[in-house]
């Protein structure tokens, strides 16, 4: 029988406290609706009393399934009761069943930081206890600064835990605050508290040493049952503890079980949706999630991969809903670039001298920053032009655009003249900027003649700076497009910018009326 | 007397593994004198069998004054002998010192993707590290899948770590090279190995657990003495052990020494700077060396460091070369908002009613998708235009930018007309791009004014789409300008590229012109 661990997601409210994570009110429900579909036991939806928007939060909850909402707040203030306490006041607002408090479990922080006589800081954490408790809430009490406020001086530490259960609190959460702990200590620290008090202990770690997540897999196996964490690993600092580490961790490695494992096969969905309501990209190298997480540049490790794909992967990447990728790279071997080309030219061999030319235009291509993962409409597109086997569905005789003060609609004009068959088409267009202007002319000068484009539509467009330096640098264009069913990445590169959209966009239109989007 | 760790960095190689990682030559010689400024012990520069740029990077290495430059290959293939097998013979050609000979060290792998008899893997080690020791070689064995090889088979595991000794290996790296490994068991394994041979145990862990740090960590705790790691954590899929973490933890946590101690208040340059190289940016979150990894967002938190900076900090950024930094935000304290008014409106007060109204102008430029974490210029120029102190230098009366194939160099030119008190300068420029014409339009009107700018230039230029979509999406651009010794940044935001060009552009001037870069 697995050991069950309730997973508390923080996202919301220490995710907010991320460099550049700032949530919307519906931003919040779209999150908190997908947190809880994923199984989430516990959503840490906001703290009431900081900031007017994650009131609002708690006035007009998110519907949720399975998941119980929780706000979070301080205990009361030196200076008042609990009874006039703002802080308690906004708690008891919120509404929600269960209420994290978190209070200074630290004689360093009480003395210096809160400048509270210690026995004020034991009396100000039971207080707030007895004073939610009383009034129906359940409270987990955040010991925060637990496991340097420990080492500081472990029974202080210790007796601000005492006093919140006095006071009522229904589990204890052991924070790393700082983020210092290293995992042999957290260990310690948590078997000590789990054989001391006969609540739930639960931790909260921070990643300020990169060790979060290691940190919180050492406490679940010294007894934690409660894991606090972040999507991403967003949070104050370096962050909390990556929940997309830790879950799978919990059920594929530990033997433990969460009321996610069902749906760890949508861990990666989630997080991306998660992340983009954050407007973050997730680093390509997370693990577990990232999109490099599952990818094989190496030769031989392709190779290893292609035989058993636990040579070089340590978990199923369909366990955890990511994928498997090859990438072509000068690195790779032969085999990996004849895989990638079996759908389009399945008459290529190892031998083929075509093959070389092939990789050979591809390590020029890279040398001069084009990034063909991500990118396999171009790619597909820059091998069959290789192969004489990509005919142009139209020519670009003449195009110009104009940008110009004042910025309103209309603020840039394009004019184009393409070519089809013999048949010529001008026409022009007017944008939010040249590259819309530019984009918008194209297809309709090319719908006249392919009506088929009127369905293509883009869904991502990236610019990336890929030699430092003034405006005059090269940049890289990545486009993503789709015609409603199918997607297809393409990709540019030019010191003009201008130049490296419209080869990513003419990437795009070739890439669809070839008929390559299967 | 601190236990002495050798640091091996193998950026050039395992990096070079990692999805959008390719170094050129020149590259490879940057990173390597940083590696070497820095005090690493061993650079394994590359594979100089795998492809003709890790050959050419040994046939012209670059001059280090402390550093051992090791290469790295495999051990002889099976269907050859050591004498005429081309891997070997290319580690010879590398004419290194040390070579770090990488075999199997897992019954599976052997049996499976090698597909050997699981004598002839044994044979294929022992026999390759002979020949190498003969020749005068130092060999570092990489026994590849130890981890999960030991927990297959761990007689095998120990066979093949035997072989490698019997042939001459003078110390032993346990590597994880799936990445899958628990600290735990990483630590286990490792005391192990300690035991049972008299050579130096070294360690290489990948990150496909969100562990390598930790793993790393443990197994130096059980009596490794040899690292393995790179720059930023890159690395095949998940990358590898990242030495930002590592080496402070070594030195500030643990009590080990290494000879980068001395240079650890450079440690964010040089990372930093090998970024660079790379064409990387370092996640924000980064622990010790990402731009988040001091920046205190929380009100109560930048209260608490102003305090002490124990209070959330687990370690002195300046050890490791990093800054504080206190946010702006809706989070923020007015305290946190005051202190960075303070340079420039000393005179503001905590319940000056102006506060708030730049409290709330930044509210909602954030939620319009301007960021001034990293753009203090124009966070600076925004509050000195709310308190009326802003005059500015110029106006701009009228511009127009064209742009048209062929995409030449003038592929786009950009007309100006601007007026500084009066006096009309109008002019031309042509660029590799509207953006660029632009930029060199403007400077050249405003130089016959202020002829100070001549020595300002732009360091760098980004640009983010910030709402996904098709080529009409809001974009924000920041920029990043010197005048040779300050530098300052600036943003802006708008649907058109070529209007948050051009607010980040004259946020960068005026911010020079108002004399406000100190």
């Amino acid at each position: 029988m697995p050991r069950n661990i309730t997973i508390l997601d923080t996202t919301l409210r220490d995710g907010a406290q991320s460099e550049g994570v700032s949530f919307s009110l519906e931003d919040k429900h779209r999150a908190a609706r997908e947190l809880d579909r994923l199984g989430v036991n516990i959503i840490e939806g906001g703290n009431p009393a900081s900031n007017p928007k994650d009131a609002a939060f708690f006035a007009d909850p998110p519907v949720l399934s399975k998941a119980r909402l929780a706000a979070f707040g301080a205990t009361r203030r030196a200076d008042s009761s609990v009874d006039d306490d703002p802080g308690l006041a906004a708690l008891l607002c919120a509404k929600t069943d269960m209420i994290v408090l978190f209070g200074k479990a630290s004689l360093f922080h009480a003395r210096e930081i809160l400048r509270v006589e210690p026995g004020l800081n034991l009396r100000m954490i039971e207080e707030s206890a007895r004073f939610l408790v009383e009034r129906g809430r359940t409270v987990h009490f955040d010991a925060e600064h637990y496991f340097d406020g420990y080492d500081h001086d472990s029974g202080f530490a210790r007796e601000c835990v005492n006093a919140a259960l006095r006071g009522g609190a229904s589990s204890v959460i052991l924070c790393d605050t700082n983020g210092g702990a290293l995992p042999w200590r957290a260990a310690e620290i948590t078997r000590a508290a789990v054989k001391e008090w006969p609540v739930p202990i639960g931790v909260h770690c921070h990643n300020d040493s990169g060790l979060a997540v290691a940190n919180t897999l050492f406490a679940v196996e010294a007894g934690a049952s409660i894991v606090h964490g972040t999507f991403c690993g967003v949070g104050e600092r370096c962050g909390n503890a990556d929940l997309c580490s830790v879950l799978p961790a919990l059920s594929a490695k530990m033997g433990c079980a969460t009321d996610c494992d069902d749906q760890l096969p949508s861990l990666t969905r989630a997080a991306r949706l998660i992340a983009d309501v954050m407007n973050l990209e997730i680093p390509s190298r997370t693990p577990y999630v990232g999109s490099s997480a599952f990818a094989h540049k190496g030769g031989m490790h392709s190779d290893g991969v292609r035989k058993d794909r636990r040579s070089f992967e340590h978990i199923d990447p369909a366990r955890v809903g990511n994928a498997r990728r090859l990438l072509i790279s000068d690195q790779a071997g032969r085999a990996a670039l004849l895989d990638r080309l079996a759908g389009i030219a399945p008459d290529l061999t190892r031998g083929d001298p075509r093959l070389t030319e092939i990789a050979n235009r591809l390590k020029l291509s890279e040398q001069a920053g084009y990034v063909y993962e991500g990118a396999e409409g171009s790619f597909q597109l820059m091998a069959l032009r290789m192969l004489g086997r990509a005919e142009p569905h139209f020519e670009a005789l003449d195009f110009r655009v104009f940008c110009e003060q004042p910025w309103t609609r209309g603020g840039a004009q394009a004019y184009i003249k393409i070519a089809v068959n013999g048949r010529e088409e001008i026409t022009a267009a007017e944008g939010d900027g040249p590259v819309n202007a530019l984009d918008l002319a194209l297809r309709k000068a090319l719908c006249v003649f392919y009506p088929e484009l009127a369905s293509v539509r883009l869904v991502d467009f990236k610019v990336r700076v890929i030699d430092g330096g003034g405006t005059g640098s090269t940049v890289r264009v990545s486009i993503e497009s789709t015609d409603g069913g199918a997607v297809w990445g393409t990709v540019g590169v030019s010191r003009n910018i201008m130049e490296a959209c419209w080869r990513a966009l003419t990437d795009s239109i070739e890439y669809k009326l070839s008929g390559l989007t299967g």
